[in-house]
């Protein structure tokens, strides 16, 4: 799955993914009213809602972009009818051939973690059927429990082809809270990022690992570092846009072959609508501002990267 | 509903936990072979297998016991019905007026984390009604983002008076790879329990914050540290039992007034009847080997915080 993704980045020249994060204060309102008028003021008419807007948004951008990344969370919040919402939008992004990365940020003790790299990445037994129960090419997973709960993953990435992104260095304001501070006088990501070098040599693709690494734009001289500790790594890149990233920002998260980063953005293209830049296309056009918000973002990068 | 907890701990005398964590392999073959014949060799008939499983154990041990604590994970792997079948397991113990603690390890974020807090002991907004998706007491909660990943559950908390744990050196073997790391001489679980006791403060119960910690049975000298730490703060205590923690191990997870901890034995109970031990209930009767493996649970605690 890793060489598909670079495949897929190469052919389409856009390391970018995009997030499907719909929360409801994105989704515009002619489709709030059909999804709420055909399913009630429910968990079945917000899931209704969020997948007719997701699906729009697909259906305008697929062409330009190799993967999309939904947060789980933002369709867990929906309880059941959220998640199924969430697997319809795996299954169409598959049907549109995109690279799905599961954002889920999942990680527990052994059997709890195999349990999760089943769930999202693996198939399950049942009787003597091998059943599926949710369906992503990538998963994030958080690293505090240590090797014995990312393993699991590997295990299961090694079975299905597919892959892992593990936390790193988060985007968030206090993420240098625990991961900044030094141990042996050098701060904890990076010691995190050595790890993630390490696991990733069991399961390399042709040029690049499956075993990946987040790392938010907003800390670029933290990319910087993180990039030479993780060559084989690719680095998901989130925070672009919204929370404050910017192409500029990103060139040192890339390798000197152009690839090695896929950088994330979610409201910046979903909501994109929202945006004064993007206004002139109207809530009843949003889809078509994600798309033109993706060939931004896509040259914002390429730019970039050519002037670095 | 932490003054819940500690209400029925006292009125049990019970300062555990049953971990329904329902994995294929526990549940008896009469218990699968009706589920499938009902539903098929599919994630419905799994999921109808660990309903029928748990709802057994929960009638046979519900009278005994403060609160219980299914971990998703093993649902999650069932896909969709895997997740109805939690939802269902939830709501069964709330009828029997069990405290509900999800062992969901999420963490993101903050509009992530918000998403999950309501997700899962929270309420969300659709159109102008408030829909509930999950319905749990407690969430455990993973720290590595930091204060802005851990307050959006704290402040959903205040709302509606549940509470979280917040994972602080967990059970597992290589839990001490991050975790015990020494920063500024001492290790990471320690700055993190501090946090937990500063977060803690400003949701307080009568007695006990409604933020507590996990740590591991297994790590019992490091249970005696953080005890101090985290004077306010109840510790969830995994690994009693099949992970090799033992009574005489937990006594320093508990305060003088024999309250501040709780202690989970998940396979332990749940499987109680393929241990040697309780083989002669049969597989028939597992559920009643599971309320003889409680009762010896407390017992076992029991003396331990006598002997101290």
């Amino acid at each position: 799955m890793i060489n598909k993704l670079v495949d897929k980045i190469k052919k389409t020249g856009a390391p970018i993914v995009v997030g499907l994060d719909p929360m409801m204060k994105f989704v515009p309102e002619h489709i709030k009213k059909a999804a709420f008028e055909a399913k009630g003021e429910t968990l079945e008419g917000a899931a209704e809602a969020i997948w007719m807007y997701n699906k729009e948004i697909i259906d305008k951008t697929y062409d330009l972009i190799p993967a999309v990344k939904p947060q789980i969370a933002m369709y867990e919040q929906f309880g059941i009818p959220g998640l199924v919402a969430f697997q319809k939008t795996v299954d169409y992004c598959h049907e549109k051939d995109l690279v799905v990365i599961g954002d889920i940020k999942r990680g527990d003790i052994g059997s709890t973690s195999a349990a999760y790299a089943t769930a999202h990445v693996g198939k399950v037994q049942v009787g003597n059927t091998m059943c599926q129960g949710f369906n992503e090419d990538f998963v994030t997973v958080n690293p505090y429990l240590g090797t014995d709960g990312v393993q699991p993953f590997i295990d299961v990435c090694k079975e299905e082809k597919k892959g892992i992104f593990i936390l790193v260095k988060t985007s968030n304001p206090s993420s240098g809270e625990f991961q900044d501070r030094l141990i042996d006088g050098r701060p904890l990501y990076e010691h995190v990022g050595e790890k993630v070098a390490e696991w990733g040599e069991q399961l390399m693709g042709d040029s690049y690992s499956y075993v990946g690494a987040v790392v938010g734009a907003t800390y670029p001289e933290m990319g910087k570092v993180l990039r030479k500790v993780m060559p084989k790594s690719f680095i998901l890149v989130p925070g672009y846009g919204a929370q404050g990233g910017q192409g500029k920002d990103l060139v040192h998260f890339f390798n000197e072959d152009g690839l090695g980063a896929i950088v994330n953005s979610s409201r910046g293209i979903i909501a994109a609508y929202q945006n004064e830049k993007y206004a002139k296309f109207g809530a009843e056009h949003f889809a078509d501002a994600s798309r033109q918000a993706v060939v931004d973002m896509i040259a914002d990068i390429d730019q970039a990267l050519k002037n670095r």
